[in-house]
């Protein structure tokens, strides 16, 4: 195996491709979760597995008892020892034509293996400029937290800022609440050092990151107040980063025209994730 | 070929399957359109190719110069003298991970024949019983009018009434206007015998079959108003029906608990329609 390219099982066997008649292609139905390894253990790992399997049962995706052991042995398979990235696909497999479920579902199991990004270090130490997308996100309370497979938002939103000095772009709903980064959670800390971050009952993908975040806060007497936050009240604030399972902590150094420092709880955070990813520290 | 599977072509390949790298999987990131075909020819076909087209651009899908010629070859090939229904994939091709649009892309081109469904002669005859789904439409100008693969919201709605009387289901959005059904677009007639119908600029899908009512009444002088209709104001209308570019016309005969007769105008459109789908007249 090229460990530079992706190696793929689809419902456990090494093939490269699903058929063009299945739903998760044909109308987005289905869901993905994008897992670090480290020394091949995948990190927080019951915890995406407790959201896909919420999210197969928000969307009416049958999930098979042996679902969770099966991808435990695949992921298994695919990563020992390596750090690497893992990114699980399950679609509600192939379907007729027309958007109701079929009363017989097989669904799909995709497991891929990916190198790890090599994001430059500074993005973790320094920090990294993030931009306010125009691209703003709809209110669809029956789809809000879920990490599904209909995301032309994060495309188009995305296409915004690739390329330019910002590494991320941070997303509003369509009332100027700010409520995420494209592929990322949003945390401000305020002169209390407490940490705020969107309430995503709306819109918005609930990140693993992002709720081990909030418990490890909760465990070291970090309030957390998960609310409705302008981009000017959290622009405000002293200390701003983003947040994903697979990069961890970004501090923000910039966001629009507003400059922050690297503060004392980002750091403190920070530590908390590194000792996560366990082969980096 | 067993006509009575899906007989599929993938750029123009006798395969059935795609890469799970695809970013139509992978973010529904792509386009499709929905055809009938009568008598081996696709009915309303440069509307669907300029829809397609149209939708391409604003998702930044390369259009390859040749593209038109290939899907009416391809159509051709799988057609030949038959009744039955095309369905076109158009996606954004394999891509890295996350979700920034690929430099290099290389689109993906699916065409898949169906057999006609069977659906009751009644439908169209007498009509059908709708609902209002409860699932509400978001409002995504970006998004507005295009048939994307980013369907969740009419899976999701169309799980609401599937198995039920009801053969269709009209969506409102969050502030209680009529889009659209879940496969279809709704018309309606005043007492004066014009057609109204909702405008989709927030969401929706811009139907072929609707544009092509649309320009037919104007082509019979009948006035079409295009505009923002609650569910009370359509109800409150002497005649209504959905359409798309397979069903052609259904008359609704009741929309929950009001009920209707098929109406002079809806019989006129039908008859248009009818002239479209040769083979069937």
């Amino acid at each position: 195996m090229n460990s530079s390219f992706p190696v793929i099982l689809v419902n456990g066997q090494a093939v490269q491709q699903i058929s063009v008649l299945d739903r998760g292609l044909a109308y987005g139905h289905g869901l993905f979760e994008t897992i670090r390894v480290c020394d091949g253990q995948p990190q927080l790992w019951q915890q995406h597995l407790t959201r896909l399997k919420a999210g197969c049962e928000l969307l009416f995706i049958p999930w098979p008892e042996d679902a969770e052991v099966k991808l435990t042995q695949e992921v298994g398979e695919l990563c020992a020892r390596s750090d690497s990235l893992i990114k699980i696909i399950i679609t509600a497999g192939s379907g007729g034509l027309g958007y109701a479920i079929p009363e017989a579902q097989a669904p799909m199991r995709i497991v891929i293996r990916y190198p790890l990004p090599d994001y430059p270090i500074e993005y973790t130490n320094a920090g990294i400029a993030v931009c306010t997308c125009d691209y703003r996100l709809a209110q669809q309370t029956r789809l809000a937290g879920l990490k599904h497979l209909n995301r032309l938002d994060q495309v188009l939103a995305s296409a915004e800022w690739r390329g330019s000095k910002y590494k991320e772009g941070i997303m509003l709903d369509q009332q100027d609440r700010v409520i995420e980064g494209t592929r990322s959670n949003v945390f401000a800390v305020d002169k209390n050092g407490d940490l705020l971050t969107p309430q995503l009952s709306r819109c918005g993908v609930v990140g693993v990151m992002r709720q081990y975040l909030i418990e490890q806060a909760a465990l070291h007497h970090i309030k957390v107040l998960e609310g409705d936050y302008s981009s000017a009240q959290l622009k405000a604030m002293p200390e701003l980063f983003v947040c994903n399972s697979l990069i961890g902590i970004w501090p923000v150094r910039q966001w629009d025209q507003h400059d922050y420092s690297v503060g004392e709880i980002t750091r403190r955070l920070q530590r908390l994730v590194k000792k996560l990813f366990v082969a980096q520290s």
